[in-house]
């Protein structure tokens, strides 16, 4: 059953009334973070009722231990699991004895949490009856600073309603966590210090194998009517893992208590001395107060969606789907550090482990190329760069390859491959396109191409080779074919010629041939250095091309589509529509080999082909192939829906398109999956940005223009977003009745609608 | 390295000289057992360098949690461990002081170890110097009745060669034992009660969650030169799981000392009360004495020699070879107890799991039914008739099938699956075309049609329910096909339309539905009774032909062979022998995806449809399939080279078929994979046996009769065997010039050698 509990909000995730049972939910729902870090909704007091405890620290993970049936060759010996951080938001807190815990409390009433997107912020607020009679009025506001991103600050404040109350709060910093996901029970933290001082608490740890040092601190203030008092903590617990503080205040009747507490990270990626750093960030934090420092993170938001916000009228649901799903990726991942990516779950969870997926190059690079500075997209390519030495390595040691070809890992934290299911690990090769498709898509967007030199071409050089390794020749086709392979579609393991693995496979190697011409002639001294530095022969070269000109692709000449690989047509072709309700989603319904020869995909696969090279195929192979694939795609990745969307626009099934706007954009929100207490699907978000700009906006990028086609879906009445491009931004709003285009710039450009050229002058408004 | 420090010796399995590198595949080769219990060759007293413990009691299990990487739909919850049973062998022993261990002598001579295949019994002989300077000589020899198949006997002997000695003996026995292989590092023991009395001590523990109960005992004797003394023990260890006796003798220079001990298993599958039982039979064997067991003992292994020897002369390793296998088959099994099977490890290791796979059907049962009374191979089918139930249920819950399909586990100890890899348990279903095959095999053979009736045939007909349901549809191809497979070669995974498992699954439904009409001619009322009960309908009937007779094969009409699978000739075809010896085995050198996609074959695939359905096919379709196939078959799996051998035999290619022999019949001895320390193989042992039997002897069953091509290797002088057949028994006798045959039975039989009719009377010799 799909929850729907959210209220519809143009600008907030809004939950009115506690339950129990959406607990888990929400807290993955009103999760927050800063690029550096986050957590989830978790309360700040005690909770004895279900709960999934989570704080994560960008960068900072634990190489868990491999598990599996059976050990395979070339399995890594770990899996890099996104680590369970510190808690630094706890405060226990006791109201007249009693602990306070939401799961006891005799009656809980106008229990409110907003996600405030636009200002950033996450409040909950209630009224409680606790066992001992007392009634309390609750107000909690928690943000994670954009500005001073190893900070988050809570301000929580509690108003006995019916009679006087003695609070006692107790604040602590906690390194005794586990992950729920470990392989093996162990512990991933190493308590190391533990220091108090005044108000001011630290806890430091290092994770085991990795020796990541982290110091959790935290800083407490207690306020009575918001004037600060002065009452010193006694220190309840100071274990080798924790520290907890403890502070006594009589409040009466209806005066409102709180208890202000600044807590975060410092790490050794960053700091020499953690302790010193977090103490001097505390002075910071202090020296700011809470307020100029909440002022600053709503200016720093405002910032952000200034260049990223998508407006949509008529359709509240719609807009708030948007810009839930911006606001995650801006929480998640900010570009300011090239050692970071975008893990599937950000900071809402720990599930898939691993920071970096094909997602990134794939879904996320395009929003962050349009919506950032280009050095943002830059610093995730560079992010590939850096990692090449492991990516050859891997294909080398694991894998068989020889000669400096790179097999980049399907799922990564440091560029060792981490993930250990054969079908994925060692034949989801695909991803190795993605990577470079995205260093053609950054040229094409910024036109700078100065990466390529720099660095990039090294990385389609590797690539390029793993793909004429990886391709084997067949006598019987006279052709070269790659076997062994799990495509996009993930419902389908070890099959022959995939469309999309050939495709990208080939282009892949024609793309590095051509810009290792292109560098030869205008970068000359770059071409010797990386030529020499990687022994690249012209014999080679002219083995690349023997490959690319001569792949297999599978089609059928009678349907007029290609085929998803060898043997699709064989399978028993019943379009999804036709499937008993009560078999979805199949990979929860179905055994493995079932899911495997059924035609059921999971996500778009030929039609990400179609996808990435739209050019390359007319508009009428790309319908017959949407009718014939979509009408056997359960969509059971959030990867896939947007896909669709877009080409459903763009073939004017404006009704389709809408339906997978709305799936993609409210995936999490509605929980589609049903899976949602497990963490928020980060990276799919970017995708949701995609369906409306590519695919209702239907922009493109041509012959370094900006082009359009503007539909709208009929239940809007209009949308507008902005695209950095080049250095200019351009406002684009779409009614019903017409296009209209501004730009923040200084100098005119051209953009296409339906291919007619318009020229927009800077602050001027144009309509077409 | 292959090893080879085994002796050449035709009824003996030697080795000389003491090598601490070798003692844990000492251990699995000398491994002893009588079909109801077994344990490799640990040393009885304690040994503190490297050694793998493993004692195994027939029919005792434990369903250990699963391990996997990734969940995935249909998996079993457990996997069904060989469980390490409490130790009944060990004896400590103390020698002036000093704890004697082989491991910190400071001299071993004389070191030997003889397993006597002819008369049953394990030897270990040797002189040692221990560090306090007493010289011993000791002789252990160890045998498992087969009469009395819950005792085993020990008799210890120790001469002090220097100097008087006194001597410790502390036999015990111990249930505090644990598996090399648990998934999670758990105890499967529970301990219950320890007891003693005299020289009599009892541990009775039961395994956690399938609660077998089981008794280990020991009576022990101290003899001196041969004279029963009367020490009295005293206990020194009497733990929950453990009980231990203690006895000091003193010993003068010169004289022998023995200890006698009777030990084993009483088990709840077979008693009420398990330590009552223990108490009799202790009774029992010391009233029969050391010497009358062993006399008996013997004479059982003599009776078992005369029905199932083959004798190979001039070629003293290859006798020795096949007697190994003769030997171990039988130590495993001996057809009594129809809730037992043939484990791939049998009691000389813990490896794999489970006590039933396909090897049963395929490749054990033809060995059972020539070298028994034919009720063991009857005993070994109504196994899996018992398990039909659980195998309906195996397809309906865990795989989505209906209506009575059945669909035997791939590894299984109770009937329910218990292996959990989705390319072995989901897809490798051709096992289930095995398990029919062995009916008709059963009936060619025995002629024993009541079989059918009464159980066989809704066996046969749930099996071919499932491959009715298994198959589908292709319109591509206007015919049905099977996807997403795993043939018997393991190297390929999710492959559609494997020639083996297409071709198998045909036959399954066209030999059940001959079957159905046959019971329904012959057998009414049981037509009548399982129709009925199975509720088969003529409609279905017509469905399932329709599915056999459309059923689709891939072949090439250019190379005239079958291809293993769809797509097998766009590999890229080099043959075994072009492939650089340093990358085997690859299963060992090389990652998962790349096995996957070479050319190379673990075991006989199409060759093994070839093997089961030879008269389905020409001598001229047989070579040239030989011929293709065999170039890419690397025989990394026990079961592949007796196929080859046979199959290279009937091609008169000699040579190959003897080196395909030794390497069947000396896989352990010599070991060929590099780990035997693991255990030994088993279950391939019998495709030794019909490497000679049906490779060279040539025999088949055609029409009621007895057929025969013999040939002979150049290596060989002679060979010859016997066939149990129809209760007559039938002795063949090969050289290079003739084949005698002589016949123990009542009445003449005619036998046809190489087409020509013979006729054999009762006790005379014919040459052919």
């Amino acid at each position: 059953m799909n929850q729907d509990y959210i209220q519809p909000n143009d600008w907030s995730i809004i939950e009115e009334g506690f339950d129990v049972d959406r607990v888990k939910s929400s807290e993955s729902l009103f999760s927050i973070g800063n690029g550096a870090m986050g957590q989830r909704a978790n309360f700040e007091e005690n909770y004895s009722g279900h709960t999934f405890q989570g704080s994560y620290i960008a960068g900072i993970y634990y190489p868990d231990k491999t598990k599996v049936g059976w050990w395979k060759n070339g399995y890594p010996k770990y899996f890099a699991k996104v680590l369970n951080a510190p808690n630094w938001i706890g405060i226990d807190i006791e109201i007249n004895g009693e602990n306070f815990d939401l799961n006891s409390c005799t009656e809980v009433s106008n229990f409110r949490r907003e996600l405030n997107m636009k200002e950033g912020w996450y409040n909950r607020s209630f009224t409680a009856v606790l066992k001992n009679k007392t009634e309390i009025a609750v107000n909690v506001r928690r943000f994670l600073s954009i500005e001073l991103d190893e900070v988050g600050y809570i301000n929580y404040e509690i108003t006995p309603l019916n009679k006087d109350a003695k609070i006692v709060y107790k604040p602590y910093v906690d390194a005794g966590v586990t992950n729920e996901d470990t392989n093996w029970e162990e512990k991933f933290w190493e308590p190391l210090d533990v220091k108090k001082s005044g108000n001011e608490g630290f806890v430091t740890a290092q994770t085991f194998k990795t020796h990541f040092k982290v110091t959790t601190f935290m800083h407490n203030s207690i306020l009575t009517n918001g004037e600060l008092t002065h009452i010193s903590p006694s220190t309840i617990d100071a274990l080798s893992d924790k520290i907890q503080f403890s502070y006594d205040t009589i409040v009466a009747k209806g005066e409102k208590s709180s208890i202000q507490k600044i807590g975060g990270y410092t790490v050794s990626l960053n700091h020499e001395n953690t302790v010193t750093a977090a103490e001097k960030i505390i002075q910071v934090a202090l020296h700011k107060g809470y307020d100029q420092l909440l002022e600053e993170h709503i200016a720093a938001w405002a910032k952000i969606w200034e260049m990223s916000d998508i407006t949509i009228t008529g359709d509240v649901k719609a807009q708030q789907g948007i810009r839930f799903n911006i606001f995650q990726l801006n929480q998640t991942y900010l570009g300011k550090d090239s050692r970071l990516n975008i893990g599937p779950k950000g900071f809402t969870g720990e599930k898939y482990g691993g920071s970096t997926y094909w997602d990134t190059e794939a879904y996320c690079i395009p929003f962050y190329m349009a919506t950032k500075d280009q050095q943002v997209a830059r610093n995730l390519l560079t992010y590939r760069f850096n990692q090449l030495d492991k990516a050859i390595e891997n294909a080398k040691d694991n894998l068989g390859f020889k000669n400096g070809a790179a097999l980049y890992p399907m799922v990564t934290m440091n560029g060792e491959e981490c993930h250990n299911e054969w079908e994925i690990t060692h034949e989801e090769i695909h991803r190795n396109g993605a990577i470079a498709f995205a260093i053609f898509n950054y040229y094409r967007f910024t036109g700078d191409y100065s990466y390529i030199p720099e660095k990039g071409l090294e990385v389609l050089i590797g690539i390029a080779r793993f793909w004429h390794q990886r391709a084997s020749f067949s006598k019987e086709k006279d052709q070269y074919v790659i076997l062994g392979v799990t495509g996009p579609n993930e419902y389908e393991n070890n099959i022959n010629n995939n469309f999309y693995t050939n495709y990208i496979a080939k282009w892949c190697i024609d793309y590095a041939y051509e810009q290792i011409q292109k560098v030869s002639l205008e970068y000359p001294l770059d071409h010797k250095r990386i030529i020499e530095k990687v022994a690249l022969s012209e014999t080679e070269l002219h083995e690349w091309k023997s490959v690319s000109q001569n792949m297999y692709f599978p089609k059928s000449a009678e349907l007029g589509i290609y085929l998803q690989q060898d043997g699709f047509l064989d399978k028993d072709l019943v379009p999804v529509k036709d499937l008993d309700r009560s078999q979805r989603p199949i990979n929860q319904k179905w055994s493995w080999d079932r899911v495997l020869r059924s035609p059921y995909i999971k996500q778009a696969d030929v039609l990400q082909c179609f996808y990435f090279f739209e050019n390359h195929f007319s508009k009428e192979e790309l319908e017959r192939n949407f009718d014939f694939y979509e009408s056997f795609t359960v969509h059971e990745s959030s990867l896939s829906p947007c896909v669709h969307s877009i080409q459903a626009a763009k073939l004017d099934k404006m009704d389709m398109a809408y339906t997978f706007y709305l799936r993609t954009s409210r995936l999490d929100l509605d929980d589609y999956n049903k899976e949602v207490e497990e963490g928020c699907h980060i990276t799919s978000m970017a995708g949701t940005w995609m369906s409306i700009v590519e695919g209702f906006g239907g922009m493109r990028v041509k012959n370094d223009s900006l082009h359009f086609s503007p539909k709208i879906p009929k239940e809007w009445e209009g949308y507008s977003f902005k695209i950095n491009f080049r250095n200019q931004i351009l406002k684009i709003a779409v009614t019903h009745n017409e296009t209209q285009f501004s730009l923040e710039g200084d100098k005119e450009i051209t953009v296409f609608v339906n291919e007619k050229p318009i020229e927009v002058q800077p602050n001027q408004m144009v309509t077409a």
